[in-house]
């Protein structure tokens, strides 16, 4: 964690997608197609689109086709989209993504709670979805709720081996550990991910963290320590917690790029570039959202001094203003 | 941070002091010290009760005496307050508060607008207290701006570790690293750490940090990691930016010993009786506070598994309905 590295991070912004599919409006196709293109412009490494779900099930990502064909790709970006089943891949690969997101949790009560199937029914989905796909587009497997679930508690770490093994027979080389609902402690992040790092070399990790009690960024700083060099995040931190009214859900992505390079990391982004895209977050959505940065300024900001009267001056003296630390 | 050490860590609670005084409403005093005898039950290690200021510079807290004479103290809990001058000193003393908190900044600019003085000019006020003061109450200074200055901007160590050599030489042995206004980053707090803690083994470091910039928990884990065990913190986050209105302020206690807990720390606090505490804050000052425990609950709450009827299920087979990751 030393300066002076500048070591390499990659970052995955995920808003429009784990953000929009929340929201209750509908974010027109354009100003979708609009934020997307200027997402690829600030040095991103991938940008999850949209969808390709049933329209009825996520309305407000119902025009995935039109976005995902009609945005204006940077290079170097990837520009992947989830998907839920053989049919997503093919509407999918024919709007040309990069990546494939497939979806599986950790647990059986979540897995069923999200997808209405048992872990080894969805397993068997991917493999299909993964077969079908070939090498048409790359594959990613997020891991839901790897680090925990709502429903049953902890999930032991030889269930998160076990299914990582799963993904890693059927072909799949990208896997994100997503803490689906903030549940994930740096303790236990450094844990599993050490865990898994050591037993895949071949496999890309990412880790999916959310900041549902504070620990988003204290959990990238755990995964980092361990080499986890890829994270997704959402612009302005968008896409709030189902379960805890209020509560945050993603990490921000620019407060994980403002951290990442303040200690001296690179992410390649543009962090101005990347503020401003968030600064036009809470009008799509039409709510405020957490992140942090925007609201304070980098840290690099500079703030004129007070002025004080020459009278409030003297008053001071002998220090009684109010003291802050 | 490996689980099974359950290593005790102090937490240090500011809200009655740093939260209530930027607040523009008097919160009563039989409520602060309701808040303050609540808190003491807790197990937390310190308490930053008030500030023995001119009440006219802080409103808020002019109600000092009262509070500090009226609260029940539980057993093992220090009670201290901020004392800006010795005659602060002597207003102290006279409730027998049982540590007194003075302040210097790091920078020349920030602690003229907080004081009207030179850091020379406060070294030479806080030996005067300190002198006064001697064996009738523990001594700690808050070192303000250590990790940067909103106005001048970053602090050289070495002026860090100048001050803590003049404090140290005038028989402080408690000083308080102070992100005032949260522009630290985890890769300086553990250079900045590591060096002090080096340099003066017999010195009771504390960190505090601000949560401004969303880096408050991170920090804390980088201290840690670098072997600072004390910390303050308050209740739900209370104590905004004075510069960025609407940013966060100082870390949340409950979210901090949520975090430590949950990684295996001991901190000796019941998190349901702080949450308990947390939960009135909010009413004491008239609007949201940013703590996320108290809004998304501990990560051991479970949640009832959705109830789907047999239409939905069958419309959800095939995957079709959103994917949380």
């Amino acid at each position: 964690m030393k300066s002076g590295h500048r070591k390499r991070l990659l970052i995955q912004e995920v808003a429009p997608r784990d953000g929009f599919q929340i929201e209750p409006i509908f974010v027109p196709t354009e100003l979708k197609i609009e934020l997307i293109n200027a997402l690829g412009r600030t040095g991103l490494a991938k940008i999850e689109v949209t969808s390709f779900t049933s329209p009825k099930a996520i309305p407000a990502l119902a025009d995935a086709e039109q976005v995902m064909r009609e945005i204006v790709r940077s290079a170097g970006v990837e520009y992947c989209a989830l998907v839920p089943n053989v049919h997503g891949a093919e509407r999918a690969l024919a709007c040309r993504v990069d990546e494939i997101n497939l979806v599986v949790s950790a647990s059986e009560s979540h897995n069923y709670a999200n997808v209405c199937m048992t872990c080894d029914d969805s397993l068997a989905q991917l493999a299909k979805i993964t077969a079908f796909v070939g090498n048409q587009a790359h594959i990613n497997a997020s891991l839901s709720t790897a680090f925990g679930c709502p429903f049953e508690g902890e999930i032991p770490p030889a269930r998160v081996t076990r299914l990582v093994g799963s993904l890693f027979d059927m072909g799949i080389s990208r896997v994100a550990l997503c803490d689906t609902t903030g549940m994930a402690n740096p303790t236990q992040v450094m844990e599993l991910c050490e865990l898994v790092l050591a037993r895949w070399p071949t496999v890309q990790f990412a880790a999916h963290f959310r900041n549902t009690r504070g620990m988003g960024l204290a959990n990238v700083l755990a995964a980092l320590a361990v080499g986890i060099e890829r994270f997704d995040a959402s612009l302005g931190g968008l896409g709030g917690c189902p379960f805890a009214p209020g509560a945050s859900g993603n990490i921000c992505t620019e407060d994980l790029v403002h951290m990442l390079e303040s200690m001296g990391y690179s992410t390649g982004i543009d962090l101005e570039a990347l503020l401003a895209c968030a600064s036009t977050i809470p009008q799509l959505v039409g709510h405020s959202v957490p992140g942090q940065v925007l609201r304070a300024g980098p840290a690099t900001r500079r703030f004129p001094m007070p002025q004080y009267s020459v009278e409030q001056q003297q008053s001071a003296v002998g220090s009684q203003r109010r003291a802050h630390h």
